[in-house]
């Protein structure tokens, strides 16, 4: 398996061509005429239903309830948070007129809603009886981007956003380190997505939060792709807001709070994380199509025995497999075989007169190209099944070796350089370093620490940059 | 059952005091710091999830697909079709600053989209063979309203919107009726609300529609809600956006569509049409929680084991019912009764030491409030599942009753009038009136043509407001 390199803009310009290509062909996105902002199409919605199903499920399984705030937000409650406004301010867009008339304040449109939030918990949270505050919004948010790809960074985009209040700091770091593992889950398990789990440097800190944890993601060209975001809030918006609660001992005490989110940028994930020269490849879990099926036939006579057993399977696998058939008679199979490839269809069928004669199938694996003919079709419901797991797993575990094979250690800064010029990939290094000393790596290399991942192997070792002694590594990388 | 009547305003005022300190009480929703905007509480958004949720499948099994598009829309877009501009410009937020700077254009939050929709259309269809072309949106709007109600009428709101196109006016034509169909299914068998169904008066007509089709739902007060409309489009903004088609024998033509959308507003319908002076009303196959255990006990041996009976009974529910129990320690029984009548809750369970001796509960109907005592847990699932559609029915029943005794049919004007002035209701009459003529209605009495009904018995007679020979009766109200 071979990782693209782009390190020349040359092959960094081709990536880029090659993600906006499959994800217009593909019919996942469109460009619209605002700026920044992209159309969904109905495959790629429904790419997003897939993913955002689960999650919100796994969401109300650990106790979240779903609400939903204004978008518009008062400018002077964006302020209220230093660290935040600093953050977020650069990148909003700004509502100055409504019903004709200028409004008196400007309305922020939510970059993220931590603030109106914490102004209504603050409304709603008196006693340690109120907490713990367990809320999901699912919406849309703008962040004025200046460069923008379709899915990866758009100006608008969807998001759920989790925001939670406490009763202790403990409880906080808990939920925090909770969703995060929620988050880690829905990549592996239904995105096929191997992460790394960890938090992050100062730098790229959610600004308002005390910590940031993340998962990171393996693209095919070795590029890191932050996939969420958990942090831990501390007391900082709860004292911008007032939320405060009558402990148990009868004290007045300031909520602790975490926020997290993913957002529609996983599709993205999914694209340049498991994709082909052929187009994308979808994890079956998560696919809008898992089965397609496509009737192969020269005339009439044939025609109507294909599709008629075309039609008996269809109906067979319906009720437990998202099963299509490509009926249209406008367009040779070998058109059909393309399409359905470009757009990731785990798994095809084709069904020729033959076939139906001997009771077969010919079934085509879309990761591997791996072609089964004569596929019996007895008791085919269990044997779909198996397949689409053995596809998920083969998916995942594809990802998984990508990574291990492009990420490297190193021990000093002459071997992190060469390694990120010839290789690219995941750059793991013990670090001691400053945030000065971060920034101008990412000056010099494009890389950044991704991550201070967990489940480090316990040890001590000397800062490959700074030559300090060290405690743990550092996860570098060029990020999307 | 007597509709409380709001001809004076003092009633008025109490009927809107009722409806915002139910929809607080029972916290579905809040007042935001944003002007106009609401927040959509846990236990509010858990309602609307029951109502869209179903909707969305009925959409999905029409053939439709959800895709996602910009909440901007560049100004120079919502003028392209005149009456469209004419009717939304006036209420339109918008953003003129991005990034920090000035935008070269402004851009409007989208009010609706169908500006923005057809524009993309316009890329997409080329051939007969796009045709239909059938989307779905799920999105918020936003709408500057001088005067707002909590969920009847926001300034943003959460909504679906239909936009599809058609290769004939006859396809279109039945795409809206189609649609208009699915809304009197949704309002009838899930909100248990009976709608009239029928066309809009030109004044009441979506601007940039040929013809709009609505659902028209009686409030306990007596006035009439808007629950949905369904529109068909003509060629107008085909036309103005460019969307043709090569039709079948080679010709260019432009595409015939149709749009259709329901809100968050039928939460406020469910509220102002079902409820009563304790407290919300719930349809069982739309409440958060259908049933609700309350367990009753004085000694710290009798709490161990009517809770051990009402954990058993919730497991036993489980599967099949939404069901809660209520086991906070620091409320009394009747707190909480009145606690989970305020919110709706259609059944409820009290479970004391006696009633586990015996095998029973105490079952509490919320919409007739009927006491079934020593109610037999035998089998409880499934009488559950009985008693829940014997509610639902029941509420609908209700609803229909009042509907049906505050319906009256007039034939002159002066009937007219004092029909609105003793009852309220909804008045039928003979209609060959103008436009000019109804807005002299509305000046004079509030009413307005909420619909001219479909399904009237054929027949011609004189016109209650002009004399002139009329073949159809117009429905009036006074509206939300």
């Amino acid at each position: 398996m071979q990782v693209v390199q782009d390190e020349e803009k040359g092959k960094d310009a081709e990536r880029a061509k090659w993600y906006t290509d499959v994800i217009q062909q593909a019919e996942l996105a469109d460009y619209s005429p605002v700026k920044g902002c992209m159309v969904i199409r109905p495959y790629g919605y429904a790419l997003w239903e897939n993913i955002w199903k689960p999650l919100d499920q796994m969401i109300k399984d650990t106790g979240h309830q779903n609400a939903y705030f204004p978008m518009f937000i008062p400018e002077s409650f964006l302020n209220k948070e230093k660290e935040h406004v600093e953050g977020f301010a650069p990148e909003c867009a700004v509502v100055t007129h409504g019903g004709g008339k200028k409004l008196e304040e400007p309305l922020i449109v939510r970059p993220t809603s931590e603030t109106i939030i914490n102004h209504m918990f603050a409304k709603w949270v008196q006693s340690w009886r109120d907490l713990p505050l367990l809320i999901n919004q699912w919406a849309n948010v703008v962040r004025w981007e200046m460069r923008t790809r379709l899915f990866l960074r758009t100006t608008e985009f969807l998001w759920q956003e989790g925001h939670t209040a406490h009763a202790s700091e403990k409880e906080a770091e808990e939920e925090a380190a909770k969703m995060l593992d929620v988050y880690r889950q829905l990549a592996e398990e239904w995105l096929a997505l191997p992460v790394i789990t960890g938090q992050k440097t100062d730098n790229e800190r959610f600004r308002g939060a005390v910590r940031t944890y993340c998962i990171e993601a393996m693209m095919r060209d070795g590029k890191a792709l932050q996939a969420g975001t958990s942090h831990y809030l501390g007391q900082n918006f709860a004292k911008a807001f007032g939320i405060q609660f009558q402990n148990q001992a009868g004290d007045l005490e300031f909520a602790y709070q975490t926020s997290w989110g993913v957002s529609t940028r996983l599709v993205g994930a999914v694209v340049m994380g498991h994709g082909d020269e052929k187009g994308l490849i979808l994890p079956p879990r998560i696919a809008p199509i898992q089965v397609v099926i496509v009737p192969i036939y020269k005339t009439d006579e044939e025609k109507a025995v294909v599709m008629e057993r075309c039609n008996q399977l269809f109906a067979e696998l319906k009720p437990t497999v998202r099963v299509h058939i490509d009926d249209r008679d406008n367009y040779t199979p070998g058109f059909k075989f393309n399409h359905w490839e470009k757009r990731g269809v785990p798994v095809r069928f084709n069904i020729g007169p033959k076939d139906v004669q001997k009771n077969v199938v010919e079934v085509v694996r879309r990761d591997t190209g791996e072609k089964m003919r004569d596929y019996s079709t007895e008791n085919l419901p269990a044997k779909v099944d198996e397949l689409l797991k053995t596809v998920q797993k083969a998916i995942f575990e594809r990802a998984l070796t990508m990574r291990t094979e492009n990420t490297a250690t190193v021990d000093s800064y002459d071997q992190f350089k060469k390694q990120l010029a010839d290789k690219g990939g995941f750059v793991m290094a013990y670090w001691a370093g400053s945030s000065e000393d971060e920034l101008k790596i990412k000056e010099e290399t494009k890389a950044t620490i991704r991550a201070i991942p967990f489940n480090q192997e316990a040890g001590t070792g000397k800062c490959f940059y700074t030559g300090q002694p060290a405690t743990q590594k550092a996860l570098f990388a060029v990020a999307y």
